[in-house]
């Protein structure tokens, strides 16, 4: 189209190398295969570090002490509850209904009672993160029959996720495994529900209304993957015979043209920073299975180098991403709305930054349809 | 970032002059003052179509016969109900609910119930356009104390709207002059809620999950703007002594350094071609209204050329959008909701298209934080 300000740079692919934002948050390097938030490696957050202490360090700027890291707790445990508009709306849909459907249509509702309005804030960023694990939970039960679980004020934010999803206090390696996983899906550049997010905080619209468009983006198998394959596809393989069984399976798949699911990243030219720290986390959370899964891993490298000469394909984060939320007792169906638990604590920090010195981001588009039509009346068609 | 694809353009401006996309759908000239849908004048369509031809062009390439409209009215109209899912969001939601809030939260729980999954279709693009009134005419009685009314199939989508608002079938001026509102509304190229809806789509998400991601964006006021001051101002300005203190009003808004609602937009340069022909509809539909507020805006005109000389500030869409929706018997806070439902034949239809032809929507970011900090554990932060 013609514009008004500049000579259109036309890129209709999908804006690939195109700059959108500026942003201090994080930064990923696809070729060196470095991933950093606020300069710190995300090797070094995971080992040891918390969901809180990251998301500390997204929204203020640095990671906290003791102080901070215990004040900053308690400001997110005080909003581990539903709301009653979120507890109506889990009532209201279907039991059959996609997790994901359920959280995107939760988190509107709160947006709706007008607790989340107006200009974004740091506390409504802290509120919307405190209820998305409790709304995902509420929903695990509601739909198998049983009755929400109270959080607790005890436990931090994963380890109260997983004891309201599974009734059960995880273990130290499993809390520490769900932190690691957490942490390094937090925040990952201009991926494209962050993206969303910002074009909706850059209409001066409100941090309920970002999330949201952010979920719905998460749900696209581009972007959000599909975790939950991974976990068929190992399931499969069991059934198809175990590691006896997995060679001609996997060979079954690739002869048919199939992909192998878990392998392949478009940002990413070597191996994924976070896969290697999810591997380890996975073998701290169930050994066992991950034995299985890091067998099959090889296996099926070994077999895209035979069958993909050339193209460098690595294991992606959703491979031990699934295998680990797996392990966890997390239902497949909640694979990708754990990952909008963590990257919730991204979105709104980049709301945040965005809404701090905003600009709407408002692209061109090129018409390629009929320059002028003759307008005939209804009558005369 | 550096990036792995090609040299970054640096563009944190918002993406100003950049092509996302290709569409055959609008096209918006601001230097011209001009915009078509699919080659056809806006003009031409404004004067006679109805909002169910435009969508139909938008959606299928052409304007409908009389058969085809028929058939197509009659796929409308049956989708002119409140799914069990949407009325039990209305009814969860407090009654002070923002109606955009409300909107978006409906539309989400439709897209929980299966009825709106998977690849996008023409189907589910009909059949949220036609719910979409019904929702909030459905909100707007629920919270005035009064039952929703049901759909009247012998009615077309603009006055069906008016007769679930009001109670009472309007006038065929008031018709006429919706329709041409929900015409000149539909589209309007690469916008910030439409191009939301895109990103959204281009992760390959549903149809439900765009289209909520857009009503967000366009709750912002920078894009869906803030028609309901427009009406706020006028009655200001007619308890300030109407035409009398009209010049006086006005003059104390522009010394305190306050803008005038209704007045200047980012794409158009010249008139926005939409605000002429909403002039006319404005004047269609209640001459008594038209008339004060036409006195208003020849002042403010005159005012803001005396205030700033040399700056070409026009009337945009919003100030006769509001005259005519508030002339209408639209209360100020369902205008951007009345825009949502017109635009929503330009998402779906910007969807459908992203859908046919995609790519993810996945621009890069240039990061501004620091290169390394040395991570220190919690013990001796």
């Amino acid at each position: 189209m013609t514009t008004t300000v500049n000579t259109p740079a036309p890129n209709p692919q999908g804006l690939a190398g195109i700059v959108a934002a500026t942003t201090a948050l994080s930064k990923v390097e696809g070729n060196l295969g470095r991933l950093i938030y606020r300069g710190y490696n995300i090797h070094d957050l995971a080992k040891t570090s918390t969901f809180e202490e990251v998301a500390h360090l997204l929204w203020a700027g640095h990671l906290p002490n003791s102080a901070e890291l215990a004040a900053f707790k308690t400001k997110l445990a005080a909003h581990r509850k539903l709301s009653p508009a979120a507890l109506s709306v889990l009532q209201a849909l279907p039991k059959t209904a996609e997790p994901m459907d359920v959280l995107r249509t939760a988190v509107s509702a709160d947006g709706a009672t007008g607790e989340i309005s107006g200009t974004p804030t740091l506390d409504q960023a802290i509120m919307l993160t405190a209820r998305i694990p409790v709304i995902l939970a509420a929903f695990a039960r509601l739909r198998s029959g049983q009755t929400p679980l109270e959080s607790r004020a005890d436990l931090g934010h994963a380890a109260n996720y997983l004891y309201l999803m599974t009734g059960e206090v995880p273990s130290e390696a499993q809390e520490r495994a769900l932190n690691a996983y957490l942490v390094m899906l937090a925040d990952h550049g201009m991926n494209a529900s962050t993206f969303t997010a910002r074009v909706v905080a850059s209409t001066q619209s409100d941090l309920a209304s970002a999330v949201v468009a952010a979920i719905g983006a998460l749900k696209g198998p581009l972007h959000g993957g599909a975790p939950s394959k991974v976990k068929d596809m190992l399931e499969e393989i069991r059934a198809a015979g175990g590691k006896e069984g997995a060679e001609k399976w996997l060979r079954g798949q690739l002869d048919s043209g199939q992909v192998l699911m878990g392998f392949g990243h478009r940002v990413y030219r070597t191996v994924d920073p976070r896969a290697e720290e999810l591997k380890g986390m996975a073998e701290l959370a169930s050994p066992q299975e991950f034995e299985f899964a890091s067998y099959i891993e090889d296996l099926a490298l070994r077999l895209l180098g035979e069958y993909k000469p050339g193209r460098k394909i690595y294991t992606n984060v959703e491979y031990y991403s699934a295998v680990l939320l797996g392990s966890l007792g997390l239902p497949g169906d909640f694979f990708t709305p754990t990952f909008a638990s963590s990257r919730v604590a991204g979105w709104t920090a980049h709301v945040l930054e965005q809404a701090a010195n905003n600009r709407i981001i408002r692209p061109e588009s090129d018409y390629t349809g009929p320059e002028t039509a003759a307008f005939v009346p209804l009558a005369q068609r």
